[in-house]
Protein backbone atom coordinates (compact mmCIF):
# COMPACT_ATOMS: atom_id res chain seq x y z
CA UNK A 1 0.00 0.00 0.00
CA UNK A 2 0.99 3.32 -0.64
CA UNK A 3 -0.47 4.94 2.26
CA UNK A 4 -2.06 3.85 5.62
CA UNK A 5 -5.50 3.40 5.24
CA UNK A 6 -7.75 4.03 8.72
CA UNK A 7 -10.24 1.73 10.03
CA UNK A 8 -13.64 1.70 8.33
CA UNK A 9 -15.45 3.51 7.98
CA UNK A 10 -14.44 5.89 5.39
CA UNK A 11 -15.18 6.68 1.69
CA UNK A 12 -14.04 6.04 -1.62
CA UNK A 13 -14.40 7.81 -5.08
CA UNK A 14 -14.15 5.07 -8.10
CA UNK A 15 -13.18 6.44 -11.38
CA UNK A 16 -13.80 4.40 -14.33
CA UNK A 17 -12.76 7.04 -17.34
CA UNK A 18 -11.44 6.99 -20.65
CA UNK A 19 -9.87 10.45 -22.48
CA UNK A 20 -10.94 11.61 -25.21
CA UNK A 21 -9.44 10.67 -28.91
CA UNK A 22 -8.84 14.19 -30.18
CA UNK A 23 -8.25 17.60 -28.62
CA UNK A 24 -5.80 16.83 -25.07
CA UNK A 25 -4.35 20.26 -25.35
CA UNK A 26 -4.38 22.03 -21.53
CA UNK A 27 -5.03 18.00 -19.84
CA UNK A 28 -1.55 17.16 -18.68
CA UNK A 29 -1.27 20.61 -16.78
CA UNK A 30 -4.94 20.63 -15.46
CA UNK A 31 -3.82 17.17 -14.54
CA UNK A 32 -0.80 17.44 -12.51
CA UNK A 33 -3.27 20.85 -10.92
CA UNK A 34 -5.73 18.94 -9.45
CA UNK A 35 -2.95 16.15 -8.23
CA UNK A 36 -1.43 19.15 -6.44
CA UNK A 37 -4.78 20.50 -5.15
CA UNK A 38 -6.49 17.31 -4.58
CA UNK A 39 -3.83 15.83 -2.14
CA UNK A 40 -4.24 19.29 -0.05
CA UNK A 41 -8.28 18.88 0.79
CA UNK A 42 -8.90 18.53 4.14
CA UNK A 43 -9.83 14.63 4.74
CA UNK A 44 -7.98 13.39 1.57
CA UNK A 45 -6.30 10.03 2.28
CA UNK A 46 -4.82 8.58 -0.62
CA UNK A 47 -5.32 7.26 -4.46
CA UNK A 48 -4.90 3.99 -6.03
CA UNK A 49 -4.91 4.28 -10.09
CA UNK A 50 -4.40 1.52 -12.79
CA UNK A 51 -4.55 2.49 -16.61
CA UNK A 52 -5.35 -0.69 -18.87
CA UNK A 53 -3.91 -1.76 -22.26
CA UNK A 54 -7.17 -0.20 -23.87
CA UNK A 55 -6.32 2.88 -22.10
CA UNK A 56 -8.85 2.91 -20.03
CA UNK A 57 -8.63 4.38 -16.15
CA UNK A 58 -9.37 3.26 -13.16
CA UNK A 59 -8.68 5.15 -10.10
CA UNK A 60 -9.76 4.91 -6.25
CA UNK A 61 -9.58 7.91 -4.14
CA UNK A 62 -9.60 7.76 -0.50
CA UNK A 63 -11.48 10.33 1.75
CA UNK A 64 -11.80 10.40 5.59
CA UNK A 65 -15.88 11.00 5.14
CA UNK A 66 -18.34 11.92 2.57
CA UNK A 67 -18.32 15.72 4.09
CA UNK A 68 -14.48 15.81 2.39
CA UNK A 69 -15.38 14.70 -1.01
CA UNK A 70 -18.42 17.30 -1.56
CA UNK A 71 -16.20 19.62 -0.80
CA UNK A 72 -13.82 18.96 -2.69
CA UNK A 73 -16.19 18.11 -5.81
CA UNK A 74 -17.40 21.98 -4.95
CA UNK A 75 -14.18 23.21 -4.99
CA UNK A 76 -13.86 26.45 -7.90
CA UNK A 77 -10.77 25.44 -9.57
CA UNK A 78 -11.98 21.97 -9.46
CA UNK A 79 -15.39 22.62 -11.03
CA UNK A 80 -13.63 24.66 -13.87
CA UNK A 81 -11.66 21.74 -14.46
CA UNK A 82 -14.78 19.28 -14.48
CA UNK A 83 -16.09 21.66 -16.80
CA UNK A 84 -13.24 21.51 -19.25
CA UNK A 85 -13.13 17.69 -18.54
CA UNK A 86 -16.69 17.49 -20.18
CA UNK A 87 -16.23 20.06 -22.49
CA UNK A 88 -12.85 18.82 -24.36
CA UNK A 89 -10.87 15.57 -22.22
CA UNK A 90 -12.82 12.94 -21.35
CA UNK A 91 -14.32 10.27 -23.92
CA UNK A 92 -16.39 9.18 -20.86
CA UNK A 93 -16.61 8.74 -17.12
CA UNK A 94 -18.87 6.90 -14.52
CA UNK A 95 -17.98 8.40 -10.84
CA UNK A 96 -19.11 6.19 -8.09
CA UNK A 97 -18.94 7.89 -4.14
CA UNK A 98 -19.22 4.19 -1.75
CA UNK A 99 -18.95 4.19 2.21
CA UNK A 100 -16.48 1.13 3.10
CA UNK A 101 -17.69 -1.05 5.67
CA UNK A 102 -15.01 -3.77 6.14
CA UNK A 103 -11.21 -3.65 5.48
CA UNK A 104 -8.51 -6.90 5.56
CA UNK A 105 -5.99 -7.37 4.34
CA UNK A 106 -3.10 -10.11 4.07
CA UNK A 107 0.95 -9.85 3.61
CA UNK A 108 3.33 -12.32 3.24
CA UNK A 109 6.10 -12.71 5.70
CA UNK A 110 9.50 -12.54 3.87
CA UNK A 111 11.29 -16.34 3.79
CA UNK B 1 -18.87 0.48 -19.46
CA UNK B 2 -18.71 -3.41 -19.60
CA UNK B 3 -21.96 -3.81 -18.18
CA UNK B 4 -25.18 -1.94 -16.69
CA UNK B 5 -25.25 -0.49 -12.97
CA UNK B 6 -28.08 -0.29 -11.21
CA UNK B 7 -29.19 2.96 -9.45
CA UNK B 8 -27.48 3.09 -6.22
CA UNK B 9 -27.55 1.77 -3.18
CA UNK B 10 -25.74 -1.60 -4.59
CA UNK B 11 -22.02 -3.30 -3.45
CA UNK B 12 -18.43 -3.37 -4.38
CA UNK B 13 -15.91 -5.07 -3.47
CA UNK B 14 -11.98 -3.02 -4.00
CA UNK B 15 -9.50 -5.63 -4.45
CA UNK B 16 -5.77 -4.35 -4.31
CA UNK B 17 -3.63 -6.92 -5.20
CA UNK B 18 0.25 -8.20 -6.10
CA UNK B 19 1.03 -11.66 -7.28
CA UNK B 20 3.87 -13.69 -5.70
CA UNK B 21 7.32 -13.32 -7.68
CA UNK B 22 7.76 -16.96 -6.68
CA UNK B 23 5.71 -20.69 -7.32
CA UNK B 24 2.43 -19.46 -8.78
CA UNK B 25 2.25 -23.04 -10.21
CA UNK B 26 -1.95 -23.83 -10.57
CA UNK B 27 -2.73 -20.06 -10.36
CA UNK B 28 -3.91 -19.55 -13.45
CA UNK B 29 -6.44 -22.41 -13.71
CA UNK B 30 -7.90 -21.43 -10.11
CA UNK B 31 -8.48 -17.82 -11.28
CA UNK B 32 -9.95 -19.25 -14.38
CA UNK B 33 -12.15 -21.35 -12.25
CA UNK B 34 -13.07 -18.44 -10.19
CA UNK B 35 -14.51 -15.91 -12.50
CA UNK B 36 -16.23 -18.51 -13.79
CA UNK B 37 -17.57 -20.12 -10.80
CA UNK B 38 -18.22 -15.93 -9.57
CA UNK B 39 -19.84 -15.28 -12.32
CA UNK B 40 -22.65 -17.27 -11.47
CA UNK B 41 -23.17 -15.96 -7.84
CA UNK B 42 -26.58 -14.62 -7.17
CA UNK B 43 -26.55 -10.30 -6.78
CA UNK B 44 -22.91 -10.41 -8.91
CA UNK B 45 -22.86 -7.85 -11.14
CA UNK B 46 -19.69 -7.15 -13.09
CA UNK B 47 -16.31 -6.31 -12.64
CA UNK B 48 -14.00 -3.76 -13.75
CA UNK B 49 -9.84 -4.45 -13.82
CA UNK B 50 -6.74 -3.00 -14.67
CA UNK B 51 -3.07 -4.01 -13.86
CA UNK B 52 -0.81 -1.02 -13.55
CA UNK B 53 3.15 -1.44 -14.99
CA UNK B 54 4.79 -2.13 -11.33
CA UNK B 55 2.24 -6.27 -12.35
CA UNK B 56 0.01 -4.43 -9.01
CA UNK B 57 -3.77 -5.29 -9.82
CA UNK B 58 -6.79 -3.08 -9.22
CA UNK B 59 -10.31 -4.90 -9.41
CA UNK B 60 -13.95 -3.67 -8.62
CA UNK B 61 -16.45 -6.18 -8.50
CA UNK B 62 -19.91 -5.24 -8.61
CA UNK B 63 -23.01 -6.49 -6.07
CA UNK B 64 -26.43 -6.58 -5.84
CA UNK B 65 -26.02 -6.56 -1.68
CA UNK B 66 -23.97 -7.17 1.20
CA UNK B 67 -25.11 -10.34 1.45
CA UNK B 68 -24.30 -11.39 -1.69
CA UNK B 69 -20.80 -10.61 -0.94
CA UNK B 70 -20.95 -12.98 2.21
CA UNK B 71 -22.24 -15.91 0.74
CA UNK B 72 -19.53 -15.93 -2.18
CA UNK B 73 -16.20 -15.14 0.04
CA UNK B 74 -17.98 -18.32 2.06
CA UNK B 75 -18.42 -20.52 -0.77
CA UNK B 76 -16.98 -23.75 -0.21
CA UNK B 77 -14.37 -23.83 -4.05
CA UNK B 78 -13.95 -19.83 -2.94
CA UNK B 79 -12.39 -20.09 0.82
CA UNK B 80 -9.95 -23.32 -0.92
CA UNK B 81 -8.69 -20.81 -3.12
CA UNK B 82 -8.55 -17.75 -0.31
CA UNK B 83 -6.35 -20.26 1.25
CA UNK B 84 -4.09 -21.66 -1.54
CA UNK B 85 -3.71 -17.73 -2.47
CA UNK B 86 -2.13 -16.84 1.07
CA UNK B 87 -0.27 -20.22 0.89
CA UNK B 88 1.33 -19.32 -2.34
CA UNK B 89 -0.07 -17.21 -4.82
CA UNK B 90 0.03 -13.47 -3.47
CA UNK B 91 2.61 -11.16 -2.38
CA UNK B 92 -0.25 -9.18 -0.38
CA UNK B 93 -3.75 -7.85 -0.98
CA UNK B 94 -6.17 -5.78 0.34
CA UNK B 95 -9.68 -6.08 0.34
CA UNK B 96 -12.18 -3.33 1.03
CA UNK B 97 -16.40 -3.96 0.83
CA UNK B 98 -18.27 -0.55 0.34
CA UNK B 99 -21.71 0.31 -0.10
CA UNK B 100 -22.09 2.92 -3.35
CA UNK B 101 -24.17 5.73 -2.10
CA UNK B 102 -24.26 7.93 -5.31
CA UNK B 103 -23.38 7.31 -8.91
CA UNK B 104 -23.22 9.92 -11.88
CA UNK B 105 -21.68 9.23 -15.33
CA UNK B 106 -20.95 10.93 -18.81
CA UNK B 107 -20.39 9.63 -22.12
CA UNK B 108 -19.62 12.03 -25.14
CA UNK B 109 -21.94 12.54 -27.73
CA UNK B 110 -20.69 11.55 -31.12
CA UNK B 111 -19.90 14.67 -33.98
Amino acid sequence: MAFIKPEPPYYVVIINSALNDGDLDGYAAMDERMAELGVQQPGYLGRESRTGADGRELTVLYYRDAESIRAWQQHPEHLEAQRLGKEKWYADYYIEIAKVERAYGFERTPG
